[in-house]
């Protein structure tokens, strides 16, 4: 390590995503959707005036902005977008969660927070999942000094979703901090906090269009929160990069979210290739964590997890598996197509038959 | 402000970047190209395969850094691309800037240096330009505790730019931490420091495709170096978002690298409408600095830059005015297409005569 680096830069631990490989496999491991993204993207890039790329973008984003107000049933000054959920997630820990006192999160969640946190500086406690594997909301919201509380809703990696009424009761008892809910893959089967961002000022909600929009590959993500939570973004925001989402990004995300027919057949596919999946695991013998979101968390009582990911990777199939002592008996694995799954179970099978 | 906020954010000074207008301007404020993009730009969104955009990015964007590498005569591994230059200029002052001693930085420069030092709680040493309003190369590179050395080569926004061997003599003379030249303009008539990266490890070059390579509404901004800093530069690009960088913006941006003579014939004409347009502001009584970018810096003896500011907005001209006292008596002044420059100087004329 060089002495030309900032000190800090030392002790940081980077997040590693799931591997993009470069040859032709049945791909599993970073949850995106198995379906191309909505018509209209594509209408959106052949139309798209090219020569208006050699102007800025609209700093504050307004058009997208405007269509995902409407899309969510809030004002446009509710909303807040940027360069992937990862950048809005990184803004509002530093905007929010930079104070003396810790930031409560679950022990088992999406493992970028705990890098988000080294690089700002921010205390974690962590709290363990309960018996069921499920986010520990008692916990999280026992009364104490905090920084904030942040959890993903679904979470990741088990898939587990609380109803909109457990998170209430949780934001009845935390008023004084930002109770952050991450709401990447809501849109498979939970219930969306965005419902509840009127009645708790302190309640940020953030999405992504990876996910359940086809998008992964173009980064826009997005908070909905009040008025108040909104500017402290916009000043982070306009502290680092004053036009994030660029012009193409914005053109795309607003041809997505236009198509809610696509948007529905899309999740209603991945829900329903999920539960036929579930059933097929289990009749291997795997045991798998009931998930609303599109990927399942499952492991098998006879094979080690990275047996299974090993064996898997030589037929052509890429799962995640988390080299930590309470996921590495575990695969998170991805909702692809229906052919997809067959491709995984018949390969599956093979392995633990 | 809010308790909700972590006490930093109320601190924060954002950037104010100009106006980006809504209704039909000559718009000279913001230092775009007046030329499309590269006509490949328009051909690879035509052709671009919009499933792909279901799938992450590679996070190390290494298809656009080879063709950045190509273009700039460096290896891969001494490329580093970012969500545009501004982004690669914040991970940059967090990388290498956050020690106790002070950052060295001219005083009048690209006013983002300020902001991200307050995002970062870097001290900044700011030192005066000399009585040419060219940059202080001994002042900055006086003995002393310092976190790094900042500057913009051409500076903005007065538009000089140092020769090579001037920075040289800095460069001979700070090798304990990083220098950073920001090449934002130097392709409208400056020397690259490129040339000069394997020869000084601490030397980080910065650019973008915003100005010279028509794509301010892209963002996509690099950064040139040895090894050594390109890996700090991505251990903090990879605690903050995985894949800054999206499909299209890598496809565009390689699509605008390979086209060399559309770059030079852009570059080469906004060079020549500058100094026609130096000769003719001077004949209606402005001083101009010497430019090297592809805007100038203005003023004229009898009227205020405020006064000239509103005058030209009122005939529909956009120009940027800074409300500081060093710059209150200036116009910064884009330079467009010759068509755009007759409208301005017709307009000044009016106002000036």
């Amino acid at each position: 390590m060089s002495q030309l680096w900032s000190p800090a830069v030392r002790s940081l631990t980077p997040y590693v995503p799931g591997e993009q490989p470069t040859e032709r496999l049945i791909k599993l491991n970073t949850n995106e959707n198995p379906y191309p993204p909505a018509p209209g993207v594509a209408q959106a890039l052949r139309d798209y005036a090219t020569d208006h790329l050699r102007l800025y973008p609209d700093p504050a984003s307004r058009a997208l902005r405007q269509t995902l107000a409407e899309t969510m049933g809030v004002g446009i000054e509710q909303t807040f977008v940027g360069n992937g959920s990862d950048e809005v997630l990184a803004f509002a820990f530093q905007a929010f969660f930079c104070h003396a006192a810790p930031l409560d999160v679950p022990d088992i969640t999406y493992s970028f927070y705990p890098v988000y946190a080294r690089l700002y500086g921010i205390e974690l406690r962590k709290h363990a999942l309960d018996d069921d594997w499920q986010v520990d909301l008692d916990a999280l919201s026992a009364s104490g000094e905090r920084s904030g509380v942040i959890l993903a809703n679904p979470n990741a990696p088990t898939g587990h979703a609380h109803s909109l009424q457990a998170l209430e009761a949780l934001l009845e008892r935390v008023t004084d901090r930002v109770v952050l809910i991450d709401e990447a893959y809501v849109d498979f089967g939970a219930e969306s906090a965005v419902a509840l961002v009127e009645r708790y000022p302190n309640l940020l909600v953030t999405g992504t269009f990876s996910k359940s929009r086809s998008l992964a590959g173009l980064r826009l993500g997005y908070a909905i929160g009040a008025v108040e939570l909104i500017d402290a973004l916009e000043r982070v925001k306009d502290s680092f990069n004053s036009y994030p989402v660029d012009r193409l990004a914005s053109a795309v995300g607003i041809a997505a979210l236009e198509d809610k027919a696509h948007f529905d057949a899309c999740r209603n596919n991945v829900m329903a290739t999920r539960e036929r999946t579930v059933s097929r695991l289990e009749a291997l013998g795997f045991s798998v964590l009931p998930s609303k979101a599109n990927f399942v968390l499952a492991q098998h009582p006879r094979f080690e997890g990275a047996q299974l990911f090993a064996g898997l990777r030589e037929r052509g199939i890429l799962v995640r598996h988390f080299n930590t002592p309470a996921l590495a008996n575990f695969l998170r694995i991805t909702i692809g197509t229906d052919d997809e799954m067959d491709g995984l179970v018949e390969a599956l099978k093979a392995l633990c038959g």
